[in-house]
């Protein structure tokens, strides 16, 4: 299965679709079935003390398995989230981006399945592990 | 087991500990083991067509299983959120608050476990289902 | 929505299709959208000190939305388990059978979703508590 | 952190607290934070048509996070799964062992968690997913 989209245009259609995280998430690498991906940290994902929330950390997860999935299936916006298991394993560190290494365990033609470790960068342990479920719309 | 702090408590707490969601969540009602918590509905929470994102929805979900868990056992800002299993079931009415419906089912030493039904405002048929551990610091 | 299938039929059913769990499973009451299941706790579902292993509890969990999917959408064997989340709560107690209480949040075209609590029978709280997602073949 | 126990040891271990599962379960591989096991299928796990069950999926990722714990900590019979999350999304080869790859991405003080990869004996492709976690009992 070769790649549907490369970056530039994974990143144009996220622009476009959900102007209101623009600027939030950066495209590191891109393979067939796994993607990296950068949260930009800011005063939005704090929590006292600087950590950063568990709401940001799902969005990253979340983002990153909807972009592998975009990259191999093309720009279907209508790709679903249905379910997620996110384990919060480690406290972030403090002012650090977040890295999601993201891996694609299945893409079939109804659901995909994808997995990610979200690390602070240049951390070797994983700060949390999620499994996320799309539902991918019919084709036509 | 009587309630340690009351929908005033909890919410001053709230307040003070994490300002950045000030004005986001209400708590509506409260009794042992159980809560139903508000989200007003903003701009930040929606994506294109009015549809509220993942990230918010488990926000609502996430901060309604720790006021249940604050409710019982006071105000331990260090309990944190373990895990988390979250179903994407049906999409959230254009501009319309969230209603989350909690009930702890757990509330151990070490662990507490709550379930989290997610409404649109007025709705039947809930959005979205989670279940959240949380981690309780030892007493001290 | 009207009951496809009775508990006689769901029974007939279960035998004809996994004669490898006959006898394990009983439905003690079968509504639109839920059912109680009960499992007769035998040697094969025990641990040492008569506790029940998790495997046996998940067995349980699954059976009980299978059947209230059957219930709603008639004998549709293909039906497959894609996902499963469940907390062990508590330690079930020795020699006493289990009860699941199933309620199905979802019954779309191609996705189902139930929830269970699995209870000791004649206990108040529960032993564990799964959320399954189940897929639906195509009617053809 | 070294292994406190050795395969031989594991084995003996799982025969004498677990006798209901001996001959199941084999440790193919053991390292610090990972193990590789196989479940010897036979008649007791299949469904109709050759498939593999649901549960003894679930028991082969169960047990493998928890034999590699126990690699880690020591013999401590009552370290207990408190959640599972598993994605079916391939059906198992009929007649051909499974095999889990299982890393440990935690194991803290209270919490170890793990997650696990399942194949049929051979192919490439996962035929489930899971991540468990465990509560540690304190020493004592």
């Amino acid at each position: 299965m070769a790649l549907q989209m490369n970056t530039e245009e994974l990143m144009a259609f996220l622009d476009r679709e959900f102007p209101q995280i623009t600027g939030e998430f950066t495209i590191e690498d891109l393979g067939e079935m796994r993607i990296r991906t950068r949260m930009t940290v800011s005063e939005r994902h704090l929590r006292p003390g600087g950590t950063i929330s568990g709401p940001s950390i799902f969005a990253l997860a979340d983002v990153s398995v909807y972009l592998a999935v975009l990259a191999m299936i093309g720009p279907v916006a209508l790709a679903v989230t249905t379910n997620c298991s996110i384990d919060f394993m480690r406290k972030p560190e403090a002012g650090v981006d977040l890295i999601a290494e993201c891996r694609m365990l299945k893409l079939g033609r109804v659901l995909a399945v994808g997995e990610v470790l979200v690390f602070s960068d240049g951390m070797e342990k994983p700060v949390a592990r999620a499994s996320m479920t799309y539902s991918i719309p019919p084709a036509g």
